[in-house]
């Protein structure tokens, strides 16, 4: 089939399936302003089982060419979309903020990280040592049987189906880090826009589709459909051609779709980031030597994006001290002098005050940003309570999405450990830590390395960097499966499966694993690394 | 605690739970020859959930210091379970032929094979290279915003729960594969014997248990249990101290362990080997050119170890012609000169003749071993069909575990990649091809790689070498995790899950990551590979 694309600026309000624009037949959704509850135009119709089918088909047939493009074809694609989405300009971040109710500076940052993420996997196409290529060479003299020449490369799963979130209307969304992974894997990508966002998915859509065009990836690559999660969601996970999922979102909808996925004739793997409250050990020293300049950058990383990020510290364990009440003292003060800012969604922001309501009746309260009658708004909150009421309370230990954090306190350093081992998985762990500290943090740090994906000294967690190194995942329930990352390069490993070939004539060797090593990739021969 | 190593070769019944002999409580059980029907001394008595329970409390405490141990001393305790082993000498192997009816040669040849194995991963973790390692390195400078210093590494899982195999009683058994990657990615193990070979399985139990005292690792790094799968196996799979499973066996057995894994409060990752019939694609060329040669050496594959192996080829596909008749009509002499062989226990001679049967119904009968007296055996048998009845019948696709396999006459090769493609996910696919195939086989190959988890030419699927290359997983249902292999190096990441470290501070580092890098392992340093 022949793709059209359509570049104006003009939204549709359509689905695009394989390049092909389609209008859906259920439910139409718009976007909405939360921070002056205006509507969007236009209007997006929902899809239906026929559209998921067509898009999965479409992504099947797809997969074959899509699968076999060389890395360097691929690494082009991706920076084509990146291009793409940068030259949307104005267009897209007036839009992504309009639906978002977030300021245009961050999501200017967001385009960026965006690109950025696109640009990185086009990097680590060209680096290609995600072939994960070995060779164990024939030994045919080997006593007492001859050995087969065996070699091992990574191939993709299949089409994965991306759920856009909420809170990174780009960076998580429809050209985000799991489709910016999947596609650089050579998986086609189904991607489920986000309600709250359904311009802005549009637009990044036609910048995927753009570039699919532009670089002579098969249509069915990359397709963009509007629904419910529990209907049209779960009809894409449960389609025998999806071979992955995922996802970013609610602790309810992720645990919906991994049941979904395991409950398939062939189960399959689910990327599921779900809920942290990314714990912020405060040590004794740290606490007594700056506890008030701690307790104001605490609340800058709180109140961050009206603290919808999954990195939100919405817990502080420290031992109680002279230092941690002025800690408390300055972060009240600093939450006194913030102004509440719009939350995603409505939804969202009622979510967030009946959370707040559960934390005043079940802790302290210990400030509370001034009022406010703009609508949908998030009003920062901080409460406190002590480590065995914590321990105690199912209530206490949920994520509450936005800008409320709660402090533990400890009698002394080993009740915080213990109440850094009774937590569940999360996405982070922070440690403010002086010299003097060093012995505590060292004792900590080996209870939380088992907790947690990521583990950051004397910062934030607000503000997760997209390199090499990145961890933004972790054990249940801040993801489905820890094994991974969502963030960073190491990501593409989600997408990607070990295949042997055995005495595989040489004609019909990938050239990752072909003999001259054309490529040039570092590879294992005999376990060895060698660029050979 | 103090371990008590037994060391004398009395067997004693017994269950060792971190270093102490403990008797079950429940069923006992005996080893059976099923060569003869006679029953091995001694009993053995089911444990219950206290054993669990004990085990898991064990491990879960030695988790800490186990896996603070270098990979050196890692590597020191996994060549000490191979020498252990080793030293065993005939009580070990005599024990084994024993129990499970396989010849002594071929029990010699396992334990050689589980030794190795265990060698292979100490050298995995002197190579260092599955610590992950990768620093991003600072920006101090950067505009708009710096960046931190990150680091990311691989660490352990946790407690590992082990479920011997009964077609290996050592490679895939107490100290088998699943064992070996475990214990070298740092993850102490419960082990569950298979009922098949109790003696066997207390055996290689004390010898891990004495090179644990023997290397000064944690007691609890190692526990034994005893017991039925859907009592004592569900409880350790459901203990929350247990963080992944590995598992070799049945498809109603692996299914029902990934269910309740996935049930549990956590999930967690659950690797099963469970069902494969391993096709094997003969092209019209070879078949022409080699017909016979390539029909009786396929027999001599498919009768190993009473066809017994997971990789047996128990499916051959080919286009129906003067050759593939040669083919058959050779296979068919070569089975009437074999002598049948005992299979592992009478409950899968069992399921051997009602599997014989349900192919005897369903397709055509085209040679059988020759009739036997002797208890449990195995007669290999060939039946045909034509590619339209088979992908219409779940009879024929599924796995009859034994010496029997399944010719599919194919009008073309285009309906030999049809089948190719409509099959389930499979282990491995086997490919003999002359030159004048090659375009066939091309196409064929291209189908295959999205089915199996290895592609082999002109050989015979038994026979899994172990080393860096080799992968033994595929989609489901032969693996219930097609992201990893059981067999070879890369299998120690089935264990292992990726941990960031941000500005952490030099003292509180591991080595892996550490600056000056003291174990001089390969690590990406800003993407890019060194050994800095």
């Amino acid at each position: 089939m022949t793709a059209t694309v359509n570049r104006t600026d003009t939204l549709t309000g359509q689905m695009i399936i394989a390049g092909t624009f389609v209008t859906g037949t259920g439910e139409t959704v718009r976007g909405l302003d939360p921070s002056t509850d205006t509507v969007l135009e236009p209007g997006y119709a929902h899809g239906d089982d026929t559209h998921v089918d067509a898009a999965c088909s479409q992504a099947a047939a797809a997969f074959d060419r899509y699968r076999s493009t060389t890395s360097e074809a691929r690494a082009r694609f991706l920076e084509a979309i990146a291009d793409n989405l940068e030259a949307l300009g104005d267009t897209l971040v007036n839009r992504a903020a309009a639906e978002s109710g977030l300021p245009v500076g961050r999501i200017t940052g967001e385009v960026g990280r965006t690109s950025g993420q696109l640009r990185l996997f086009a990097g680590v196409l060209r680096d290609g040592g995600w072939n994960g290529a070995r060779i164990d060479p024939a030994q045919p003299d080997r006593s007492p049987l001859p050995r087969a020449d065996i070699r091992q490369r990574k191939i993709p799963l299949g089409p994965v189906a991306v759920f856009g979130a909420s809170n990174f209307p780009l960076a998580f969304s429809v050209a985000g880090g799991d489709t910016a992974s999947a596609l650089a894997a050579g998986c086609p990508v189904i991607a489920k826009a986000h309600d709250a966002h359904p311009g802005t998915s549009e637009l990044v859509g036609r910048a995927i589709t753009a570039a699919v065009v532009q670089t002579g990836m098969p249509a069915g690559t990359f397709s963009l459909l509007y629904g419910h999660g529990p209907t049209l969601g779960t009809s894409l996970v449960t389609d025998p051609r999806v071979k992955a999922v995922g996802f970013t979102g609610s602790r309810s909808g992720g645990t919906a779709l991994v049941a979904a996925a395991a409950a398939r004739r062939e189960p399959i793997p689910v990327y599921a980031e779900m809920s942290s409250i990314n714990p912020v050990f405060v040590l004794d020293t740290a606490l007594q030597t700056r506890g008030a300049d701690l307790g104001k950058a605490f609340v800058g990383s709180l109140t961050l994006g009206s603290g919808q990020f999954c990195t939100n510290p919405g817990l502080v364990i420290a031992v109680d001290s002279p230092g941690l009440t002025t800690f408390v003292e300055s972060a009240g003060a600093a939450i006194a002098d913030t102004t509440p800012t719009p939350m995603l969604t409505p939804t969202i922001a009622n979510s967030y005050s009946a959370g707040v309501d559960a934390l005043s009746a079940a802790s302290t309260v210990e400030a509370q940003a001034p009022g406010s009658d703009a609508p949908n708004s998030c009003g920062a909150a901080i409460f406190s309570t002590d480590a065995d009421t914590f321990l105690g309370s199912e209530v206490l230990q949920q994520e509450v999405f936005g800008s409320a954090s709660l402090v533990v306190k400890c009698t002394d350093a080993a009740q915080v450990r213990d109440v850094a081992a009774a937590l569940e998985g999360q996405l982070t762990a922070t440690v403010h830590a002086d010299d003097a500290d060093m012995d505590d943090a060292a004792a900590l740090v080996n209870v939380l390395e088992l907790k947690v994906g990521r583990i950051l000294f004397d910062g934030w967690p607000t503000g997760v960097e997209v390199g090499h190194a990145m961890v933004h995942g972790g054990p249940y329930p801040s993801t489905s499966d820890s094994r991974s990352t969502s963030v960073g390069s190491l990501a593409i490993e989600r997408f990607l499966r070990p295949v042997a070939y055995q005495d595989v004539p040489p004609a019909l060797l990938p050239s990752a694993i072909a003999d001259g090593n054309p490529d040039r990739l570092w590879r294992r021969i005999d376990g060895r690394l060698v660029q050979d």
